[in-house]
């Protein structure tokens, strides 16, 4: 309610159109609705067109499967992140469309096709190890309504197979990078590319590498311009944020 | 230089329209130059247009001045970061144009006025501490050539605050949140908006806060999707990649 | 005892209504007597009117059981946090008033229903993954005889749900907050409120939040004064705490 | 502006005793106003009778100056905190009632004479190196008009000195305890009372010390319910808290 | 072998009572025979009287029965520590006096009975859940023949409970204090006794504990001179050495 | 292909002795080829002689066994790193000279032998405990061609057993070092040798060791220099540096 | 006051031998008196024979010179620990015998002259950069009254040289090991001794050493039994520490 | 002394060719000549030819000076590390040849001119604030007898110029990658040579750099083989390593 509108309601008011009560209940919620909450874009509560989303570690499969089951009476598309099989199973009862990406441990269920944008992100991944956190972020990527380009299996100890692929990542509109073990990745396509690009440090590796730290500290530190980190393993902020850029 | 490119050197060599000497230099640089490296932005070889960078820190004044001199015969906009006043006054004897930027430490010397973006950066700063920080970043962004709306002193403990500033920041094209102490206004402004945020946690507080690391892990840890996050007091780099993302 | 009757003491020795021995018995554990210990409150050994405490993590069932036996004799209300459910079913069979909060893990058993005291509690959490933390520290006020108010999944990414709520919240003598990832949900109620605000960073989250360290630093690194801190997932200390300040 | 308020306005303009410019006026900033903002307590924001606060840490002789002259405008008790001797000369000269506390590094002016409070706030202090915490507390408490004892050098080291302090520490309403090193002394305290305390971790200490993090770790980890932690050395924030407390 | 007798033999050779080849064998082990390994206490070659010691972790069940099995060829004590039942049951099979000390996780044989120090060590701990490390302390300093008294349950947070057994501890030649959590006992009986105390942390805690790092810096700062520090959990460590001060 | 190549090249399409699409073919992987990456050794692409090797941590049993499958092919030796036996059986079913080191958890399949070294590689380490390290070193060591000579638990406690076998160790071309707990191995060995010293933390220890940090600073702070070091528990990778050094 | 005397008094009253007034007087500080607090050696409050100790770092030179006048009164030896040069031109002002150990950093009044331990204390360092933390306990060690013997430039890069004074070090009744970098020297020390080994971890270093923590985690860890560890540069503890070992 | 030579010995004695006091001479250090001590390469003991080192840092110019001024004596090359100008005009006055490597602060004193090594080693450094390091590690390189290649400024952000060098990288026969911010320079050369690759992480860098670490984090978890670290900035070491190797 802006400004104008208040205006009309209070002449309204001094018109008789409206009552006290009436314009009252109106006013009461003012100083939420015109701050314009409805609007925000979260995890929870996201706009027309958007997914819900779910977060399923830690939560019973029933809790999953009740909450999908809620979503589904909203005819939303749905997309379940950190979800385990079992988890699937108890969902695919419920609602037979729904996918289950093993890999990228996501239940999808999409209710309303929406077209592909044109320009893509593309998700450039160092090692075989970094797939599941490539499979969650291309997973929320897709439901978002993005046309994504998965680049695998080119981390910096082979160098030329990150060059053979340059073309395909040069030209998308951003840029994800995931990469775990020293997390160089991030800086090399930062230096080779004048896109956004989102680094995701990965847990993977051993020792010295403390759970993704090592990575997560390299990538922080880049001497590439133009490289921001979200949190590690988070492969569903990646591209939530990627998605935000991509349809700027 | 693409296969048809070199199809058609090769047809000219072969019809005589092109000697093997001239070829030959023309094939010569082809690793480099159609790896595409002409194109790479990064902090020191900027694309036309773009300033010439200069990070000054663990640089002597006289560095920075033979730096700035040789920058001086390219013609380019110049930006040095990390800069005391020392580098500047050596710096200003060589170029009258030279300006400084005592809060953010950093000399700029702009030769091309270019027109600025229509989209604007919204740069939005918890409290008077973190002005250094907003400053580097404003002056990054600016001579970038992006339309920058500093927002600043709206840190979560007086929210209303952040609120009646919540429309500039809404409009932005891409926002920078820059916080020190717990970072809470990375998660509240990605909370509040659908754009795109870069989080810059800054070394602002004491104990605990460990020279920004509580702000930091604070911002990689957001609860709001759609935030990135870059070094800690990395103004530069903040502004560096909106920038990207506001002339995409 | 006090100077008073210890010179009193003394004239009954003196004026023989009492015998060396019998006064020297009285006499004997003075030291600790005297230094009051009696009034101390500690998980264990708590004044009259307060629970029983067991802390059972660490314990093996057969170990709870005894202890709850023991307390049994002494007729107090019991609370046994960190119980798992085993623990519980050993326990009800030696007791069948036993409750068992499976969220809160917390065993409660009540022997001498307490008026609750007028001023209540307010427990505000961020997320439905901090509700385990929640309800530990909601048995906790209850069986120390506070009301309490949750306040749950108002976290910052929507900040329009917490303010929905701020009246229950402003309206309470002291304030829990609990949160985990970033922890930003203490600074944003401190900064609304003007009572104490004890803060719980809880374990959730991944990667980065290391645990809980995330929204600990955040914590003590509050903007917003009036904010004190916990141990990580310390539901039981924030509610004890909460409890000696609502009784103030 | 509450409900019936509104209801009032709207009254108003319905009867015609209040044009509808004014009344869109008066309802414009219901927002922030009805939120109750004005009432939030925070370090620059204080409600009447308290002091304006400036954390001078980070802030130039000038910046200071100019600020408390212009908090001096509007005639409140004005503390500033982290203030070195030159601050406080620069102070002096706009105003001759400002005080110094060298060890705690504060300013102090009083503008206002207030009632003291009946109850006392009760400062613990292990040993000499953490007077400078402990001045900054005492200071903040008093300015806010608490009465207050101090209770210094009684370290766990000695432990029959704390002892013979008891009954003063016992008296208060709300305990700061501060300690550094190992910061053994807020459990030992914690196990001795039954009122709220409030644990500051100090700075005081070498090698594993880690600038307070064994102090910070040790009053978290505390064995002994009702000990609540705030940041490393922040004397003002403990004093903050147990003042909110001290006046329910 | 000293110099004396190196020169009795080489007079001995000269002297033709000794022939070349047998002085020879003689010297060949010379360089470390004299420097008087033989001598050496550790972990595993200790001299006679003393117990053979294996620590189990991370080996086999098998591994651990055919070390035991060989080391029974040579008639000395044993002590195994962090060994599970399993382990005991291999053992005891091949060694029926063999015995296991559940909550300490020893093994223990005893071969040759000896008799006890008069001295001997006190062990004190904190809580109920440092138990395990009190045993494995206690089935060390036995077995090594040390008399040991156990003072368990005086945490800091009932203090009197500590000083009703000041008698016990004083009386000790040296002590041993266990404690998780904050550890802080060790710095208030560093601050009773005049006897050299031997800190061990513990892993017990949670949160913010960092599995004993708060105990280990608390201890490590404890602001009582005499205090030293073994690793986290290591009650074996902690007995070998009082036992060595015990015996001087 | 140099220069004079690329000149000849070009003439002989001028002298149409190679068609355009000939010479376009050979042009075509210029950037890559030039660059020589066909010479690069890494972990998956190794020149002709070298083992194919995979690290299976991390994959499932199948995706081990199809590499293998796939690498058998290609008639190289293959060496699979962390891999467990049930991974060990499904490679067996496919290539029955599949040998399995328990310990050391490789698989390696010879299908060319090749001459071992005349120099050879020492492998010292402290404990027993160290021993799955050892083996997967020496495993590496030994499929990579390498004579290795192995001198285990030999650690500092026990220091006259290192020096007994000082001889083989200062044979060496190259010495590994593996040691956990404080790794005080690499410093001494490092004293008493002139040959290269490749470093290897261990994980082995328990409390402050932070699973194998302990062993890792000590090795990166080591007084004696010729020491560098590997991450936690790198066998692999130790060897593979040290094959490298054997062979130059 | 024991039991006896308690019953002694009382009969007096009862007898009328003593008033009641005067026995209230003899039993009111019964609780300190009686838990022996008289009989505590600490850090200040040292028994007759002890000198008084400062630790001067964090003070002022006037605070410095005062204590050490009060001191003076008292006519025991005196220690001050972390003390400059201009600390100790203010002390020697007041007392002509005050002595100053540059490297150690101690200012040393000797009143009493006692005669020194018949053992001796064991000084044992790894390299000239360590000699501040050996002064030190030197120092501390010696006014103590012990016998001292310092063994220097030991460290175990050459350890031959630690070899040719091993007779001095087992001569010990207990040895202080002080070092820096990885502090391997305790754990080789530890094994060629059988008395109890108190390490120093050291600040010497630089770079992964982080100011001592590298060398305090290697003596935690020790694989040598018989090794307990003070703090980073904690000469003063070791030496304290070693002299109520000696004089058992 | 051998076998052979003692038995000799022991015959001249048999025969009286040689008295017993004569041959108890010869034996009396044989522990620790026929340890081989004499061949022990150290940072201070060094064989022929090999220059004395000394590390400056931590040491007053006249200790530096009075050491220089000992080594003069032997004739020696003589590399001094970490010296600051002062030191190095002191030194300068002694002998006049001294040279000063500003950037690597280094002083160097060649007696002995030496043939280089054909082999060379190649130091590749990332940016321009790593040049100290490079400068340092060249030095000792060079004294050491070895021809070394500086190739400098090939940071990955621009990593076609990293490319232009690589024959010169790839001709040495050992290299040495020296870089600060994250690292990842170490990898990518790692990824592109077949020699051992020594890796120095620089503390270059801010805020989550924490002093090196992100660099020393990335090079431990390299994911190409053949990399081995030595401690943050330690030019020298990694020299010194390369050194060893280069001679084999």
């Amino acid at each position: 309610m802006n400004k104008e509108e208040i205006k009309e309601l209070l002449e309204s008011v001094k018109d008789n159109k409206l009552n006290v009560d009436e314009a009252l209940e109106k006013l009461e919620d003012l100083p939420f609705k015109d701050l314009g909450f409805a609007k925000i874009d979260n995890h929870r509560e996201i706009r027309v067109g958007y997914p819900e989303v779910i977060y399923c570690e830690g939560k019973t499969v029933e809790q999953v499967r009740d909450i999908v089951k809620f979503m589904l009476t909203k005819n939303n598309n749905i997309l379940g992140t950190r979800a385990n099989e079992e988890m699937y199973n108890a969902v695919k009862e419920i609602c037979k469309e729904a996918k289950y990406n093993k890999l990228g441990r996501t239940i999808t269920i999409r209710k309303n096709e929406q077209p592909l944008t044109e320009n893509y992100i593309a998700i450039v991944a160092a090692g075989t190890s970094d797939l599941p956190v490539v499979e969650e972020a291309f997973e929320t990527a897709s439901i978002l309504g993005n046309r994504v380009e998965k680049i695998t299996d080119v981390g910096v100890a082979g160098i030329h197979r990150l060059f053979s692929k340059l073309d395909v990542i040069r030209g998308a509109k951003v840029v994800i990078v995931i990469a775990g073990m020293e997390g160089a990745l991030a800086s090399v396509v930062g230096g080779l590319v004048d896109k956004p690009v989102i680094a995701v440090p990965t847990s993977v590796g051993y020792g010295a590498n403390f759970g993704g730290i090592a990575a997560l500290l390299s990538m922080l530190n880049s001497c590439a311009s133009g490289v921001s980190v979200v949190n590690i393993d988070n492969g569903f902020g990646a591209a939530y944020n990627a998605s935000i850029i991509n349809k700027l």
